[in-house]
């Protein structure tokens, strides 16, 4: 769908279009991906390798490098085997099996360039396969180098949203809000938050994304937590909706964080969003306990962003 | 030519000049590089070698790798040839092509270290040049490993771009506009267009480079697709123009887009332009079909942004 | 604490809230880290491994590397000792203790896959364990190299901050300032400074943080050394307090200075805080002696920015 | 010296204070390093070990890494060969200096990893020093594979200026103008220039430094070439002086230039300096001869940027 299709607000653009969906929909996924699929180009071209192997699960990056490692000695030892055990130093195994296994075993010691030497190459052919294989050997360990560094260094920001979205009082009236923490011992600069409200519109039957203007958007540190309101004032967006009310159209709260990772001087970026479901009424956010120890520092525990307290609903009579 | 020669808006300076060639000329090659030719410095001062092995195409780098490791190899054989195969231990054959053969094999071993040891290097001399091919051979594969390392890591917008430009109804008058979407899984954000129209001024016989205000030119998220439109009102450098009037002036439509690729964190930077021929008139761009998929994932086929779909030609009588 | 909790000039959120402490506290410690201490998740999850790995001293960093040597080289000597030392080819020990040993070694050259071979597996189990060693070592060895990479290349600014900040005359009036230098030999370029003024705020009992505006915020280059001056006019927070009074609500200075280091093309952050013990008063700085040597070139002595000399103290009769 | 001693415009701050030397100075040498030499800390904490590694030239470091090879393998040899040559195995010389050369290749083999095994270490002391050996060979090399990683990768800009800085006609009045060319094949985008006139002021004894506005600060493509241009009206500080004039105060021309390299998506930075004697008058500069060859590529001679023409010397009489 064409972006330009109707009039918004310019500082809201999330390239989502317009459209309405028949099911519900979540634009922004619980681990902060944007739920979109792209497809239609051939072959791995929609596919982004590096981005793959930067951004897996430790777990799936070895498995993938011990198959991969499996599969690449199985086709050399079959090449070896094939040409021949007898042109190979070394290799004194009287049964095919034996000689395979020995092979096998040869190219893993000639791909990772161990090389202990009992067993060798002692044809041109032989050596020049087995040249190859470490030739080959080097350059995917150069490969397995820049992943591991690139998924190492690249810039993350680690934080940790409260569990729900709040409606709670905020100065004399209310405000939507929610708090966010740097989980990890590193500091996180220049900070600055955008807060989006995805909803369907009855009257156009569209899918609107609106700017929810915040009481502070950038803070120069986040150190402790950061409690981000979005007071509900008249121009409020979802001024006079009900809880019931948002889940009713829909609404999603979408938030953009960005700011500077420290230890590496980069930006970085956060994604997350709570759907109406998530937003509870009532409470207010319970202040962290913090406390200074022993050494003048101060300790906090980033699990307390979670914690809500009830509060009495006001009702103006 | 110096760029200040006449006065021109602050904000289009392209860096071309403004003199007009007698053929017809593409000032941004299809794949986005600028097509400019820089000679005059001595031997490679005029060739940024990382640059070319960082953005040479896979299978050329890989022929400069292999061809390297011959030429290597070959070299440091022949050394050990002149120098005499009976400086070698495990050295046994008797004719002077199998010793060379023999040789080279210990060469790539020696520089890729795998080193089995069934040859080595017996005096003093031969152990000399071999410790130097080692070293030789552990930096070169540094280097590999970098350059492997910045192919990979390099910041890319991997932008798709309609296959034309079109001349369509845009609100209440006409707009030229084009589509691009990102056809990777990763999110590119912060996304801004700049669009220039460069065009032979009949007037002055130089080149104009005219900077087209465009209705929206950044958006937060580049998620579904983009149509970056230019609305023809009566201050275009395009108003009143028809696609053979711009064919008559060599015209061109140079993009420049500007995003962050989120992996990355990093900007990335992306450059189309289209030439006259390449605009349609009378149609417009079909919406892209976009449907929430069994995990409320919204799914887009990207090839779709080249669709257009007739429509009648509005003329005012 | 909610961070939100009372009203504050938008240019100064530190982040640390506005609770006080009973004791007296350094928000930002003497090697510029910010005071803060993150619990509450499980595990590893409020460490950040990489930031450690490229933040900690090399001394930790290089035994922490050498102890993993150790262990990793023990644990598989054992798992090869415990499948049997007579499946190894080339070991000729008689005594278990000797066979241990030769077979730590020999894991030893199979983690840097130097393999010298007097020593090699010779059945398929040792074969499949060295196997996996090389691979082992290969990646680890990726790991070192990304870290020592990552170590290197980080961007940071090598600042040095005169000992104390003073109070001295300034233009008509006095002004609170200390002087920085870059102490390496790159240039940081486009360099801002900001001051923030920590302070318990008697009237409310919380800890107010307010921005001290400065003389000049931002250079070009930080060439020689730069003295950075909030002028203490009646609008200054600290208009009309003593050094005793600021030690007695516990001011804190905190400075924060961004640039852009030109070796590496990076912005860099740097961040100190001097303690209202820090303070001293009827003295100015002593101008640092600069010359041009013999090659034209501009000496400083970096150490110079520490001194200061005494001044009469203004008295206003 | 205090960088605000005396006020200055805000945009103008180089950090070079305002001190007159005796002889004359160049704050920035021809090679665009900012020509201060910082001392006064002990040992090696003035030098940037990593700076001078990527910024050294190549033969320098080849010198350095040949160096630390040989040194590493001596040191090595000695010890081997102080704990006895007779526990290695294959070790069978009768010499001490045979057997000291063989120790020396055989640290070699074991610093590169590339083992042959023919000599071996073979008591449990030369075992341990050879494992520390080939520990410490994979960490220099991984130290090796970053420093050529980072110069390889390192953002630069390649700029050429022309030889001179002419006073030229310009409009209506006159100019002082050069040229810079981007040398290399990649582009350079979004690129800033600021122009700084560093002149003894003869009325108060003190250097000035001066920005010079420019006709043209910011290009969007250096595509051919780039002629920055100050026009020298009546507010110029340079309007009424001759170039002798300028040469009588000492004066520097000082020119910063910022840009993004597109290959690697980085900002680069530039400096140049033009002392008052290699100012010309009574030339212009010639335009650069481009064409567009058979492909529809413009081509130009960078080296053509230096070329002036004379010019009527213009009189108002």
């Amino acid at each position: 769908m064409a972006i330009f299709a109707n009039k918004r607000k310019p500082d809201t653009e999330l390239g989502f279009g317009t459209k309405n969906y028949n099911g519900r929909v979540r634009f922004i996924s619980s681990d902060g991906q944007v739920n979109v699929k792209r497809t239609g180009l051939s072959g791995i071209e929609n596919i982004d390798i590096y981005h793959w192997l930067i951004s897996t699960t430790l777990t799936k990056l070895f498995i993938v490098i011990f198959a991969g490692y499996i599969v690449i000695n199985t086709l050399f030892a079959l090449v070896y085997f094939w040409i021949g055990a007898e042109y190979f130093g070394g290799l004194t195994y009287t049964t095919s099996t034996d000689n395979f296994l020995a092979l096998f075993f040869f190219s893993a010691q000639t791909l990772t360039t161990v090389g202990y030497g009992h067993i060798y190459p002692a044809s041109t052919t032989t050596s020049t396969i087995a040249a190859i294989e470490s030739l080959l050997g080097l350059l995917g360990f150069a490969l397995a180098t820049g992943v591991l560094y690139g998924r190492f260094s690249r810039p993350k920001a680690h934080l940790l949203y409260s569990r729900n979205v709040i409606i709670a009082p905020y100065m004399e009236m209310t405000g939507l809000m929610f708090r966010v923490a740097n989980y990890k011992q590193y500091e996180l600069i220049e900070t600055e938050a955008q807060v989006i409200l995805s909803i369907d519109n009855k009257e156009t039957n569209r899918r609107d994304f609106l700017q929810l203007p915040l009481e502070r958007s950038k803070i120069n540190f986040l150190t402790l937590s950061w409690t981000i309101v979005h007071p509900i004032d008249d121009k409020s967006p979802v001024y006079g909706l009900s809880v019931q009310d948002l889940i009713d159209r829909d609404a999603e709260i979408i938030i953009l964080i960005k700011g500077i990772n420290d230890t590496q001087s980069q930006s970085v970026f956060s994604r997350f969003s709570y759907k109406a479901e998530e937003m509870l009424e009532n409470v207010k956010f319970k202040p962290l306990s913090q406390f200074a120890d022993a050494k003048g520092r101060l300790n906090i525990d980033v699990k307390e962003i979670h914690s809500v307290l009830p509060v009495q609903a006001v009702k103006i009579s």
